[in-house]
């Protein structure tokens, strides 16, 4: 109940501090049988990894993680996976000054309200790095996925601050270091990070997720709608301050013929529920969106209190990525991941295997 | 796991179809000793009733709300309470064709999936009648965190299809019939949904819920942050599409000087961040907002198929909300009270009380 | 997490009191598609109702459980079961007296400390009446395992105060208000009953539960082994102070050249284990026991304080099973049927279904 | 939902196999502010590890505890506490015997038909190593209890075999191999065992735990009453076949008028009830007891089959316990304190802490 485990029957359980000794996590209830080795994690962390590119921060981490259970012969055994990365580049640093003061916009005041104590070397348990655990534990879910359902799930940088993307070339997406499906505006991209850098301010962003191949009747009404779930388990990435699935905020100005999406024996006409009807899949794809904010770790001061609550200006030095979005893809998509898997388990439970007697419906 | 509880340490689990014998919900969990009686949860649930004005489904249902156990001589004892609500108007009506088709954008296609048989009757289990149990237990929550916190939990109509509000003033909320605040707009939305009524058609709407008086320290890094279940709260009520916190999707293009909430020792100076730094309470108002979508119950043709695959033309008879936004302020105000309620319960269950030994800033 | 909820998958939800308005559940997770009807659960309550000899507490409830939601024609629809049984024989009666006294041995000490209040009528929440809701819901669970599996769940008592059977005949366990599967031992029962009744005291008793046909593979290691779950669910039953599993105790005494189920292609050789291995069902049946103690209620005094400290001399009244083990078979059943049919949803949500490509003992 | 977390507010999630890299787990809940080191659990982790004496298996593994997490400057924080034991005595050896043949009356049968697959190094998930990771997590519990609340756990040895023990001695229990409280019984017991190793066989054993100093008021009726979550926790633990709270079995035979614990205003008169009334903590000594399987992994031949449903005759070589029961007494003191602790967190939860305004009786 104190929040570090994700999901009901595909559980993932983390553990670990910025720089503490190592990362960690628990995947409990990972079916039997799926070929897994380190690699197909491996695969995903480095997506994630910082360093990779100018735009990222400079922080290296090789984030390599090991299998410590649950994995025999090359295949899961049904029993829990235990995962760790070990943290290696904790840079020894003096943290004095920051221990006694509040980062604006941070999670420093919250976490001591809460706790009376925190770990305030780089932001302990609310940094951004405990998200390499969420990819590693979303490749797994993802392997099973694809492999058992032909499910794929995607992401990509939708809009970068004032710039948003034109079209949606698959292809594209890993050609640069934004996850941007639309070629023609990285060298935009590339400039206005370079601007901001310079500037020492940071942007917001928006992802968008979509997963193909998802069979009707996953979810779980009433209040585990899947849409409801993605919205609990992307909402949880750090910085995410909002979740759209389908048309999202634009079905406010929208009238019910414009939206609701017809079928035809062929097929779904369009898709502004984004794949989930009455909060299960529908058969159609699942495309959710969400709004990342800009890191309020900047080398502009800005005011705010120490823990005796006089005022205080604070400079935040240190590697930080001026816009978090731009490394989200991979953890939003392991979201969608962890989250499909889940209910795909949940409905295996109650309602046997996927296939139902009735006319699915071609997706669109 | 079938997703009819909501909360961990306050938990409300649901049962009842729109056309069967009875609503009815389980609250287990509540502190003991909370003067309890049905008239606090009746208040609630008259502002969610139907038929109240010409602008909502004239479906006629009193909702009268019975408490079966939990309460004794007046407080709760601490064990379950049973809350039920007898259905009343269900018309006894015709069936068969609806039986056979799947209305498009409806959950009906989805709910035959999962389950290989579905309720027909009025949507069933899939209808926003269930959120009347929603409101009740909410309810019970709210007068609470009231008189225990001094927290007050209040939401309001911000757009109604095209039309947004300009001006915030609480006391008009509950003066019209849309919850809207803003009183110069009411003739404009009343005059926009009597020519939709006409038309047929239906429309989307937003809403906005806020909780001030909230301690900082509620929420539970890393999966369950405060604003993490309060999506999945959210993004649970029939018809929302999007959920938003403090800033939302305008964070996407703000910069982080302009973003971070900047403290001084006299409170924050600004709210951007709605109330929730890193997922815990900061102690500022919790702001959310919530899309919902334009019914797809219309007497207007769409195109669908049947249960055998067919295609067939769908007009939904009854009485339908041609903007189900109207009436759901009561129901995210609830759900945002369970929220809070079973939050400040696994705070106190692993930390002890709220009050920590460090400065509280100033509400803004 | 307060108490009120059995099961992951299928999962059963109780409230109500002895003498409040009605007792319900919410059965959550059922598979869809099982025939269900009042007279499935009537036909279990019925064994379980007080009254039916003169062994067991006079009071008069017909207990008839009505189903509110979760099936439509007939049939499970996979949402909510809402049950209710409306409490009738709620003698008017002077409580002053009790509610100001902790009855020797009851809950009335201890659910005032955890709760400060407490509802006194006739026990109110810790009243063994509420274990009709139990039998209601193990109804189901007993219908769909033997439908889809051919399981079947048994029980009889084995030992009432001094008196042990000697024999098992399955078909002489309903033909005396016992349980007792040793028609030879029935006149001794009744001497005895009489006797003890005329006496004004209570006995303890002993149930043994047996599940046939139950399928390897059931049980989650390594917490919530099925032998774990089972002890946890007998051990939730009123008055229940021991639980064994196959040799129980008895293996405390024996070697394991003795203790070792050895196996052959033909099946195991003997059952010590009681059908489970590791944790895990083995296909050989499921078998339980457990102790119950003699009711404290009763109308010999006893010494007790006052809610001032104050000591004070008590004596029950009103009625009382005086030994509540007679009646308990049908609920340790029901316990047992709730907790195999929660697994077997596990089981499937993890592996999918249980039959998998090794060789299955015959059962012993 | 697959079983590998105890707990609902403290709660301990384990991994790991016996032959893998390393077992771990990771504690959420834990309150912030305790101070803990490794020494805290290494303490109690020292005396389950094997090889201390010679009546114990002579596998040599230094169980060494190391905390990755939730642990700062000597303080919890109360973020998940990662723990991990690296695995170092894994013997090269060749399996591919026994992955061919299910051991009599080991789990090799029941987890093949359930996951398909099983690492058969050592037993895998199923061998007791696994009760390393409770140790160390119930050292944390049993810290925080010790030190807020004065809660003493404690257990002993109660019977060997045919050798029960006659006094109970609690400064003789660390005095000899088997946490025996009767010095009398020790040359006894040495002598018994030393003709069982001999033989080649193995014996069962009872353990008993008592907790002192728990306050009145934890327990969650109606489910998770104190004795259901202890025997949950306790049948959990490998080999265990039985669990008695307080009376336990003994209660069959006993009337009411002798199992009453009477209460006067100096306190209980006798604790029949094992310090739970209604299934919540009566501020008495909490009382289990538990019977232990004698161990099969035995050199003495048995029958059982193959993999291909053949007859084998199966010598389990390798370094195994004589009986289990001896080293299981840290490990179940160690479960007793993960339930107290995970109900004194949910008991603060929903009701705020212990201290409740009625008279609380001495201690027995």
């Amino acid at each position: 109940m104190s929040g570090n485990t994700f999901g009901k029957l595909f559980t993932v359980t983390t553990f670990g501090e910025s720089h503490g000794a190592a990362l960690g996590c628990i995947i409990d209830g990972c079916p039997p049988g799926l070929d897994l080795s380190e690699a197909d994690m491996q695969k995903d962390l480095d997506l994630r990894k910082p360093g990779t590119s100018r735009h990222t921060t400079q922080r290296r981490e090789p984030d390599e993680v090991r299998i410590l259970s649950g994995v025999f012969e090359g295949k899961t055994t049904g029993t829990p996976i235990g995962l760790i990365i070990e943290n290696t580049d904790q840079r020894s640093k003096d943290y004095s000054k920051i221990s006694e003061q509040f980062r604006p916009a941070h999670a420093d005041y919250t976490y001591t309200h809460k706790y009376g104590v925190r770990d305030y070397r780089g932001g302990g348990r609310s940094s951004a790095r405990e998200t390499a655990m969420r990819v590693a534990a979303g490749a797994v879910a993802r392997k099973y996925l694809e492999q058992r359902l032909g499910i794929r799930i995607r992401g990509y940088l939708s809009q970068l601050g004032p710039i948003r993307i034109e079209k949606l070339d698959w292809d594209q997406v890993h050609q640069n270091p934004f996850f941007c499906p639309d070629a023609d505006k990285v060298p935009e991209m590339e400039a206005y990070m370079d601007a901001l850098r310079k500037e020492g301010d940071s942007i917001g962003a928006r992802i968008n997720v979509v997963a193909d191949g998802v069979p009707p009747g996953l979810g779980e009404p009433i209040f585990d709608r899947l849409d409801a779930d993605l919205a609990h388990a992307l909402m949880s990435i750090n910085a995410v301050k909002g979740v759209e699935i389908g048309a999202g905020f634009g079905c406010v100005e929208q009238k019910g013929t414009e939206h609701r999406d017809e079928m035809t024996p062929e097929g779904f006409l369009s898709n502004h529920a984004g794949g989930v009807l009455g909060g299960i899949s529908s058969g159609q794809p699942i495309v959710a969106s969400i709004a990342l904010k800009p890191t309020s770790s900047l080398r502009l001061p800005g005011r705010s209190i120490d823990v005796n609550g006089n005022p205080v200006e604070v400079i935040t030095t240190g590697r930080h990525d001026p816009c978090v979005g731009i490394r989200a893809t991979p953890i939003a998509e392991a979201m969608m991941a962890i989250v499909l898997m889940d209910h795909y388990l949940r409905h295996r439970g109650q309602n046997g295997d996927v296939s139902v007697d009735t006319p699915v419906l071609g997706q669109l």
